[in-house]
């Protein structure tokens, strides 16, 4: 059963990550109050589930690289629920990082995030150094000026315009959120045997349910509660941002998710891997999911 | 000469930033904006002149590791301008970053310059996985919680602090200044056959001439004009925030720079390391330089 096992995923990843971040200073703090705060763990999920198809990689390794992707989105998180960008102040049900900490401390935290996303894969103790080279390839492209930094300057590029389209809106959140969701299926596959044509399929499947997850995010600010969210609700409108919802409605946002979600299904499905179960599953929940 | 030797290096490295920062975008145009504005390049000097003493690093690789330090130097000078942090607006002889393009994009154009520091390393084409992992290591961990962050934490931290003392503020400086500085030498060494003996000489000289860069420009400060220091003047008396020339005297603190620098050269000259006039003439360059 799919929560089962991302309970347990988060519970490895935040293992780790209570021994990488030892609490010895304000900074690490702060790391921590965000990185172990409670989430769903849904890039560690995809790291997992799609390693689930690899048989090169260590247990640990995977915990290092789901631990690596987490780190890396919740250093994006924290930057990007600063005043000067989306400004909000509730996230993973609790103040967010700037609020707890002060807006200085808060930048550093994410700065600091980043570095040790990439400190704790060169210091895994199973990746053959060629993995962690294509590891550190995959994070440093997917989260850099061509991938989810760019994203989310598009995005806050493009708050007060009232023309965008859906194809926009598709390419922004490609970037801003499907960058590193890819990035966390890829990561799965360090080390594996499969070939290129198996790989591509993963990528599709991977961009699909990545703007499925995004459509859903829209989806779940107008029909879920903000304790459930656990994160500020109409944060898009206060920022005048256009939704999935505003631009083609709820109907038409369910329908293009469920839509990209069996998309994504059937790249996997005509696939010739194996051990896809826990990524179909995923891609199930990523959709299904009330928060 | 020396300064004819770091135009060199700033030559290289810039020719290196203009290929990896393509201007495609806006977060491009203002990573390029910061990282390409003129500068002294003391830190990619300095993984040049440590790299003469290493006949196992290709001349392509040395740039790349001078570039991916002036590129970590120049996210961390971006995101210390920021309001919330020392709120400077003058930088390499332009408005700073989140001047000239917003807070917003000031944060992400050095979110995504660490990103891509790191990037360069794993697309270097000489290095092995190896010298990749091993260089990645060091700036990572030079760069992250125990580290520069740190040290901009504590510099933060200690405004309005008005007992601070001489071994604090060396502290805060080892840290915020010293550790990217030490990463630069020691990146230098990547691929080398130094012992560990020659490598902690090299550590040694590094620390020492990391704090006397830091006190220099601390009299420099108080000693130069606005226009040729390229970045504003009185920062840290704007900010409350004591430098050495507030507790130990102009006079004391370079008598501390010199004698910095003279114990650095002797851990040098005592080590069996070859070819370490480069070294020497940076250690030199770093207490008399103008800006």
């Amino acid at each position: 059963m799919l929560p089962e096992y991302l309970s347990q995923v988060k519970k490895l990843v935040k293992d780790k990550m209570l021994k990488s971040i030892s609490n010895n200073n304000k900074i690490e703090e702060a790391m921590a109050y965000s990185a172990l705060a409670d989430s769903k763990m849904i890039r560690a999920g995809l790291v997992f589930a799609s390693s689930e198809t690899n048989k090169n990689i260590s247990k640990e390794s995977i915990i290092t690289l789901s631990s690596a992707v987490e780190l890396m989105h919740t250093y994006s998180l924290i930057h990007d629920d600063l005043p000067c960008m989306d400004d909000d102040n509730l996230r993973r049900n609790q103040p967010s990082n700037h609020i707890q900490y002060g807006e200085a401390n808060a930048v550093l935290a994410g700065d600091a995030l980043q570095a040790l996303a990439y400190e704790i894969i060169v210091n895994d103790n199973f990746l053959s150094s060629d993995d962690k080279v294509n590891a550190i390839n995959l994070l440093s492209k997917a989260c850099g000026k061509n991938g989810m930094v760019f994203g989310q300057y598009l995005d806050i590029e493009n708050e007060n315009n009232q023309s965008i389209d859906i194809k926009k809106l598709d390419d922004i959140h490609n970037l801003k959120t499907g960058k590193l969701i890819e990035c966390a299926v890829m990561l799965g596959q360090i080390g594996s045997s499969l070939e290129s044509e198996s790989l591509n399929a993963l990528r599709d499947f991977s961009s699909k349910i990545g703007l499925a997850f995004q459509i859903t995010d829209d989806i779940l600010d107008v029909t879920q509660i903000e304790s459930i969210l656990g994160k500020n609700k109409n944060s898009d409108a206060k920022n005048n941002k256009l939704t999935y919802i505003d631009i083609i409605g709820l109907g038409e946002a369910k329908l293009k998710a469920n839509k990209l979600t069996d998309l994504a299904l059937n790249s996997l499905n005509q696939s010739n891997i194996n051990n896809i179960d826990k990524l179909i599953e995923m891609a199930k929940y990523l959709i299904g999911r009330e928060s």
